[in-house]
Parts: structure tokens; C-alpha cells; sequence
């Protein structure tokens, strides 16, 4: 498995794009609202992996509650696999925490599905599989 | 620039070490010291990118007060770039807070230097250089 992107909660979106260019002098290639889960998302590339923006859309979105509680900042690390049914099978079995009993729909056309952060050492990991 | 590496802070590295491999299913390829940084490292490959586990060796390890302040967790990202000296001229001259003066030794043999959270919508980045 590689890195296929980091997650960063931002508080606000166009600020944070704005940075990020700057920072990578690089463009943001992409924009994409993930309605389900009240997330307004950016993406840049850096070399094989991405760094993902992620901004709240609603008062009740996941990142405005994280950003709330924790301030701005690294989110998630997610990880490119070629199976993530095998995959999730895998961790289960190893006793890892599966937030999603099935993968669901994800930013970036992907099947995604997240490990508890408890289980490694604090960081929420998500792992995604390319869709045709 | 590539992400070269994410770095997690960790309490007890050989315990981190044994769930990232359960994790990533991959072996760790490199344990390192880095004395003047009070940090005992651990990596492992994901592709053209690196997680690396920081674990303090002593009570003034910068990882022992992060640890201690916020959690285990994801405690920087690190992108290679080509030419340390003149991607920190650029980055200062956009207004960026570079955390060093100058470039130093960091783990993996690389030169390295830091841009403050605060700039970046609360994320540590590194920025790094590998050596001859």
C-alpha cells in the first residue's frame, strides 16, 4: 500500500487553498463537495500522493466538530490498497477497529473506510481503493 | 515537492512498531537514534513515501512534550524538495515562519528544516533534502 493522501481539517477552505499553493507552489487541481459527509474538499498534487483540504459545509459536518475540538489540522492519513474488502478483512482479523462495516463512497471517486484512531497510536487511517 | 514522509509521535515505539507492521503489513526497514533530537525513529516504506514513528528516549525530547500536551498522532509531513536552501528563501520571502535558520541533520540522512503550524492551518511541515 502507498500514500495516496493526507487529510487537513481547515476551518476555512479558501484561506486554506490559498496557503496551500503558496506552501507547494503548486495549484490546486481539484474541488469536490462530499454532500453525505457536509465536506468541502481540495486537492493538490505531490508526487504519487495528494494533500487533501477539507473544510465544513454544515454545522453539523465531522470536520467542524473536529476542528471545534481540536483546532485545524492533520486529520487523516490515507493509504491506497488494491482490495479494501480483503483488506478490511485483514485488519479485523488482526484486531484492528473498522468504522464502516461496509466501504462506502468517498471524495475522488474511491471506495473508503476508516480504522479507529485508538488502534494506531492516535491517528485516524483511511484506506481507499480506485474505482473504474 | 513529494510527501516524503508522515510523522507520528508515539509513546512506546516497540509497541508501535509491532501494531504499524500489523497495520501496513510491512515490515520496518530502519530503526535510528537521533541524539540531539532525543528521538528514537522507525520506517516504514508506502511507496515513494515514508511513515515515520517518533518515540522520545529522554524526558526533554520534544516528542515526550507533544506526547504529553496533545496525545500519540500524526505529528508532521514532510515534502522533498530539491534544493533546501532556495525553497526556504521562497517560502520566507511568501511570509512563511521557517523554524530554522539554517537546514540541519535530521534522520534518514537528510538535511532538514521546519515551516511553523500556524502558517499552514495548524501543521508541522518539513521540509527536506536528501544527502550525497
Amino acid at each position: 500500500m502507498h500514500i495516496d493522501h493526507i487529510g487537513i481539517a481547515v476551518e476555512d477552505i479558501e484561506k486554506a487553498v490559498e496557503t496551500y499553493e503558496n506552501l507547494l507552489d503548486e495549484e490546486c487541481y481539484k474541488r469536490e463537495v462530499v454532500e453525505d459527509q457536509q465536506v468541502d474538499t481540495a486537492f493538490f498534487k505531490t508526487g504519487e500522493s495528494k494533500v487533501e483540504l477539507l473544510g465544513p459545509t454544515d454545522p453539523n459536518s465531522v470536520i467542524r466538530k473536529y476542528v471545534d475540538k481540536q483546532g485545524e489540522g492533520m486529520h487523516h492519513v490515507a493509504f491506497e490498497v488494491e482490495d479494501i474488502h480483503a483488506e478490511l478483512d485483514r485488519l479485523r482479523d488482526e484486531g484492528f477497529t473498522v468504522l464502516n462495516e461496509k466501504p462506502k463512497q468517498g471524495a475522488d471517486n474511491k471506495l473508503v473506510a476508516f480504522v479507529h484512531p485508538k488502534d494506531n497510536h492516535g491517528v485516524l487511517v483511511e484506506l481507499c481503493q480506485s474505482q473504474d
